[in-house]
């Protein structure tokens, strides 16, 4: 990472790019996952690579929801853990959410990679190694949750995540707020809480909103969720990939 | 590939993905061209996935660009390889091309086994290997072409290509045609002829238009080739990406 200058107009997306090859190359992002991130990149340079407005106010009310939350989880995937693991350990400990693995393509292998990974970077308890449970209406290997976890959770961070899966938790009653650079996809269309934001950048971002609310009564958190507009918020990010300056390349 | 549906909403996307995949496995596709694939499909899902009208201009003027060239030659790097190995063989021979391998990260290992891909897919003779002729102003190793090959060509099809390699030709007075799905990136803006479409619909559209030019005069030829509109055609795609009806998902 050291050898890609900060002042590179490309910095971040080469950064994101490199985090997701060491993954891969370290056996806990599948090869998928290399694709995905260009996906998500293409979405990034049409959005100007930046949190727009309306995804600063979605960061804010997640943060929110997540201070509400009585039992909330941080849902972790091999390209979540190879772009922001240190911001996903910062993040569940600022609201006090619990972090839980769940992968697309289930190993035990890249399962015991990814808790290896994260609790290098400072996390206490990983769970999703139990699967004690399951989530309703999905395939079999894809629904494994741990009991004391998702299964359980009031509200679910859901970034980077299939359509199927975000369609399942909210099939749960499951709040879900989900991270994800295309706003058209099932995911952020399903969500309660739709960031439409680059993860590296959302990641830190609810998580300083989470500390600016520390101190917030439930009435003020509440008022933050109720006001923010996902219908709005959607609309926004649809209208800026349509109609915004693009990133330089 | 025969485990994908033909009539799955997403086919198209599903089956580049499956190639580039297997292209990494072979080992003839960088883990890299993984992030480029995913990155292109996102334009593609803007794009409608399907070959808007002036794309199919593009082709068009791209086979008459081919049938009226001295020495033309079509650039194969890994993802090209992975993705339309036979369809490159067949725009050659339609059109009298010479097929050359050209990599950005170039390995003897991957040189050899796209050169086999390449045969085994029909391909005759496979330039790039004797790299006894450099390109100037680009990194020594991206440089490497062969003398009888890009070197000396008029026309070069370069296809899914970074912009410093496409103005480096570009330098050399060579004519290109550039086949991208961002109209926004350097290589198509430097290309006399960008096609904004999906390899793998673009390659085979080429070849078609090349056969039914096949018996056109020069002067038919000609007046194709001029009365493509290049800036036209860039502003048709990035209006299509801006505006469009988007593909299922």
């Amino acid at each position: 990472e050291t050898e890609i200058p900060t002042d590179h107009p490309r910095y971040q997306d080469l950064l994101t790019r490199h985090r997701i090859e060491a993954g891969v190359e370290k056996g806990i992002t599948h090869l998928q996952g290399m694709h995905a991130e260009g996906r998500g990149s293409a979405f990034d340079y049409l959005l100007g690579e930046e949190t727009i407005p309306s995804a600063d106010e979605a960061e804010r009310a997640a943060a929110a929801q997540l201070l509400l939350a009585d039992h909330p989880v941080v849902s972790v995937n091999g390209n979540v853990a190879a772009l922001v693991p240190g911001e996903v350990v910062d993040l569940a400990s600022t609201v006090d959410a619990a972090i839980e693995i769940n992968l697309f393509n289930r190993t035990p292998e890249r399962m015991e990679r990814i808790a290896a990974h994260l609790r290098d970077h400072g996390a206490e308890d990983v769970l999703g190694l139990d699967a004690d449970a399951r989530i309703p209406n999905l395939d079999h290997e894809r629904s494994k949750v741990d009991a004391d976890g998702i299964y359980e959770a009031d509200v679910v961070v859901v970034p980077l995540e299939d359509g199927d899966r975000a369609e399942a938790l909210s099939e749960m009653g499951k709040t879900e707020i989900v991270i994800d650079l295309n706003p058209l996809s099932r995911s952020p269309q399903v969500a309660a809480i739709p960031i439409v934001d680059n993860i590296v950048r959302a990641m830190p971002n609810v998580t300083e909103h989470g500390r600016a609310l520390a101190d917030a009564d439930g009435a003020t958190l509440r008022e933050i969720v109720d006001s923010f507009d996902r219908e709005a918020a959607l609309a926004a990010a649809e209208d800026r990939i349509r109609s915004g300056d693009l990133a330089g390349e």
